[in-house]
C-alpha cells in the first residue's frame, strides 16, 4: 500500500509537532530526508534517533547544489507488524512551526508519501487485522472524549469490550448455522438434524437477552458519548438567558483556564460531575403570528420534545410556560427562579419545585438535580453502545434473532431458518467489520480527523 | 532540580498529544502510572515503551482498590545528559483528548512533578550547558517562523551563527584583557607591556567591523523575524480597505486550505515570495474635530510614520492624504487604485504611479513593488541579529570597543583601557548568557510558549 503522511498533533503552533509516515516505504521515504549518526533503515524498532531533515536541490543551470535545513528533529522508528498501523511508521518529531510542519510534509510527499486522508492511519490499522471496525470506532471517540465517562467507554471499546462480547456470540451463532446448513445438503434424509434444536433454542435466547441488554444500553452510551439534552423553557421573562449563563459560566471559566485558547461552540455543553449536558437553544419558542417565524418556533419545539429534560422555569410572578402543549415524554425539572424576591410573592410555592436565583448564581439545587436524573436514566451495564451504526446493528441482529426464535417454536424448516440465522451473522458482522464495504468504511473514516 | 511537566504539542484536540516530563526524577515519576511489559526504569535511552497510563485509589472507607485506566500510550525515554534539557526525561504520547491532556498532567502533579512555566524547558537546556542564551532564544523563533526566512534566520542562530561569532571575539578578547590587566599588577614597572599595543589594535578594529556588520544585519533579521512594516494610507473612498482584503484575501485562502482553524490575528500579516508583510492598522488616520478622537488619530498617524513602507494611495478623481505632513523617512509605493475607471479621468497619470484595480484584485505590480523594496532593503550577511536584546547589547559592544580603540590611538593607560575592555566583554558575555541574572532569564524565557 502506497504510504502516506499527515500531521497527528493539534493544528496550530506549539513546543513541538509530529508528523507520521506510515507505509511499506516510510523508512526509506524519511531516510531521503534525514541525516543523522545513523540511518533509520539501521535503526532497531521502538527507537528513537536524533538528526537533521535537510534537502538537497541540483540546480539545473549552474549544477550547483544547494543544501537547505529545515529543522532538527527526533525520528521514531516502529516496524511493522508491531506498529499501530501494522506496518513501518516514523514518527517525526519537530519544532511546533506551522511553516516547518507544512514544509516538512511538502517535502515528505516530494520525497515519495502521500498525504492521509481523515482516519487513514486508524483504517489502516483496521484493514491490517490490529483492531476491528468497533475498535477502529472508539480511537476517534476517544480523540472527542471531553469527561471521563466519555473516556471509560470509548477505551473500554478500543480495549474491545463491544467486539468480545459480539464475536463471541457470533461465533457460537456461526457454528449453529454451518450445522444447519449442513443438514441442507442432506435434504434427501430429512430424519437428520445435525444442529440440536434445544441447544439452537437456548443458544437463540441467550443472543436475544444480550442483544437486548446492549441494546438498552445504547440510552446510557449514548447520553454519555454525546451528553444528556436539555431544554430551558419559560414564560417570556423568567429569566431563561440568565440561567443559561449562570450554568455556563463556571465552565467557561474553566474552558479559559486553559491556554488561551477557545473552542467552538456550536451548541453549548456543560459538565456537571463528570456528565456531559448539552444545552439545546430554545430561545426560539415563543407566541407569535409571523408565519415564518412560527416555522422557527416549530423547530425549536420541537428540539425541546426530543430532549432528554426540560428545565421548566416560572419566577416569582408564577408566569408560567404552557408545557402540557408539549409531546415530551423525558423528565420535567420545575425551577422557580428569583427565589431571592419570593418573601413578596402572593402565591404558595409548590413542593416539587426548586428555589433557585439564577442572578445571584445560586443554582446548586438545580445542578444536583440535573445530575440525579440523569444518572437515574443511566444503565450500569458492563458493556454499553455508544454508536448508532452499532445500535442500528446490533438491532437488526436482535430482530433476526426474533425471527429465528419464533422459527424454532414453529417447527420452521432448516431453509427458513438459516436464513435468519444469516441476517442476524450479517447484522453483528457489520459492527465488528467482518461484514462490510468500501462505502461504508469510507463513511465511517471520513468523520475522523487528519494524522489520526 | 524539581521535576517538570508540560503539553508540548499545540493547544487543542488532536490525533496524538505529547506530554513532556523533564526532570531527575522523571521516569519513577512516570514509572507510578505508566503500566507495560517493561518499566521504563529497565528502558534503554532513546527507546519506546507502549503501555497503559493508570491510577489505583484507596479508598479510606472499605479498603477497596479502583484502578482507573486513563489511556494506552508511547512512552519515550531521554536519559541525562542526552536529551534536549540534559536531564530525565519521559515523553508521553496519549491520545490527543484534551481531556485525556489535562488529566494526565493532573495525574503527573499528582505523583509528583510540578507544572513546568513557560520556556522552562529551554531554560534547563540553557542552565545544564546544552545550548548558550543566543541559542535557547532562538528556539523560540524557530516555532514562531511563518516563513522560510525566518525559519532559516532562526535555525541558523539555534545551530550557533551568533553565538559562535560572538564566542570567537570575546575569547580572543578575553585574552588580551588578561595581559592589559597583568601588567596593572606589574604597575611599578611601567615599561611592561604583555600586551602587544600593535595586536590589541589590530584586533580591536577587527572586532569594531564585524560588530558593525552585525548591527547592520539586524535591519534584515529583524525584518525576517518581525515582518517588514507596511502602512496603507490615502484620502478617504480611494479604497484602502478593499486594497487591504484583496492583499490579505489570497493569504486568507491559504490559511483557510490548512485544517479548519483560524489563526489569531492581532495585526494582519501577510506572505508574498517568502518575505513576511506585517500591515500596520491605519484606519484611524483622518480629519477630526474631535478630541479624543484625535488621540486615535494621532497613534494611527505615529505607527504609520515608524512604518518601513507606506503605500499611498490615490484614485481616479486625484484625491491626495497630506502624506508630506508625515514625519516619515521609509520608502513610499504611490499607487494608483480604480485603474479600471482611468479613461473616464481628466488629469495624466505620473509615471512613479502603480496601476491597480483592488476591487478587481489586480494588484500584482504593488505586491512585485513591495518585494522589491524589502528585498532592496535586506542585507545577505552570513550571520545576523535578529534580536533585540542581542542588538541592543552588541551595540554597547561597539560603543565600548571604539573607546577602547580611541584609548589606544591616545596611548591611554591599561587601568583605564582595562575597564572599557571589561564593558565590551559583558556586552558581548550577554548575549551568549556568560553573563546574565535571573531577572533577564525569566524575563527572556516567559516569552516562550508552556511545554517548550
Amino acid at each position: 500500500m502506497e504510504t502516506i503522511c499527515a500531521i497527528s498533533t493539534a493544528y496550530g503552533t506549539g513546543g513541538i509537532a509530529v508528523i507520521r509516515v506510515s507505509g511499506e516505504d516510510a523508512i526509506r521515504i524519511v531516510d531521503r530526508l534525514f541525516v543523522g549518526r545513523h540511518r533509520l533503515a539501521d535503526t532497531p524498532a521502538n527507537c528513537i534517533r536524533y538528526g537533521r531533515i535537510q534537502k538537497t536541490d541540483r540546480s539545473q543551470v549552474d549544477l550547483n547544489e544547494q543544501t537547505e535545513v529545515l529543522d532538527e528533529v527526533l525520528c521514531s522508528v516502529f516496524r511493522a507488524p508491531h506498529s499501530f498501523t501494522g506496518e513501518d511508521i516514523v514518527e517525526i518529531a519537530c519544532h511546533g512551526s506551522l511553516y516547518i510542519q507544512q514544509t516538512l510534509l511538502q517535502w515528505l510527499v516530494d520525497s515519495g508519501a502521500r498525504m492521509a486522508k481523515a482516519g487513514e492511519f486508524t483504517q489502516r490499522a483496521f484493514l491490517n487485522g490490529k483492531m476491528d471496525l468497533a475498535q477502529a470506532e472508539s480511537v476517534a471517540d476517544l480523540i472527542a472524549a471531553q469527561t471521563k465517562a466519555e473516556k471509560d467507554l470509548a477505551l473500554s471499546q478500543l480495549r474491545g469490550s463491544v467486539s468480545n462480547e459480539l464475536g463471541a456470540l457470533r461465533e457460537r451463532l456461526l457454528h449453529f448455522t454451518s450445522l444447519v446448513e449442513l443438514e441442507l445438503d442432506f435434504a434427501d434424509h430429512e430424519e437428520l438434524e445435525f444442529a440440536d434444536r434445544s441447544e439452537l433454542t437456548a443458544l437463540a435466547d441467550e443472543i436475544a437477552s444480550k442483544l437486548q441488554a446492549l441494546i438498552r444500553s445504547f440510552r446510557t452510551g449514548n447520553a454519555i458519548r454525546n451528553g444528556v439534552s436539555v431544554a430551558i423553557i419559560g414564560a417570556p421573562n423568567v429569566g431563561k438567558s440568565t440561567l443559561l449563563n449562570a450554568l455556563l459560566g463556571e465552565q467557561r471559566a474553566i474552558v479559559s483556564n486553559i491556554q488561551g485558547t477557545t473552542r467552538d461552540t456550536i451548541e453549548d455543553t456543560l459538565v456537571i460531575d463528570g456528565i456531559l449536558f448539552r444545552l439545546i437553544d430554545t430561545a426560539g419558542i415563543r407566541e407569535t403570528q409571523d408565519t415564518i417565524e412560527q416555522m422557527g418556533v416549530e423547530r425549536s419545539r420541537h428540539a425541546a420534545e426530543q430532549a432528554q429534560i426540560i428545565i421548566h422555569v416560572v419566577d416569582n410572578e408564577d408566569l408560567r410556560f404552557k408545557i402540557e402543549d408539549l409531546r415530551f415524554s423525558g423528565t420535567i425539572i420545575n425551577v422557580r427562579n428569583k427565589a431571592d424576591l419570593l418573601e413578596h410573592s402572593a402565591f404558595s410555592i409548590q413542593n416539587s419545585e426548586l428555589l433557585i436565583s439564577a442572578k445571584h448564581g445560586d443554582i446548586e439545587p438545580l445542578k444536583q438535580e440535573l445530575v440525579r436524573v440523569a444518572r437515574a436514566g443511566m444503565t450500569t451495564e458492563a458493556v454499553m453502545l455508544s454508536n448508532a451504526r452499532h445500535y442500528e446493528a446490533v438491532s437488526r441482529a436482535y430482530e433476526a434473532i426474533e425471527r429465528v426464535r419464533k422459527g424454532l417454536d414453529d417447527g420452521l424448516s432448516g431453509e427458513l431458518l438459516s436464513l435468519d440465522l444469516q441476517d442476524c451473522l450479517a447484522a453483528l458482522g457489520e459492527v465488528t467489520g467482518q461484514i462490510t464495504n468500501q462505502e461504508v468504511l469510507s463513511n465511517i473514516f471520513s468523520k475522523f480527523c487528519i494524522g489520526k
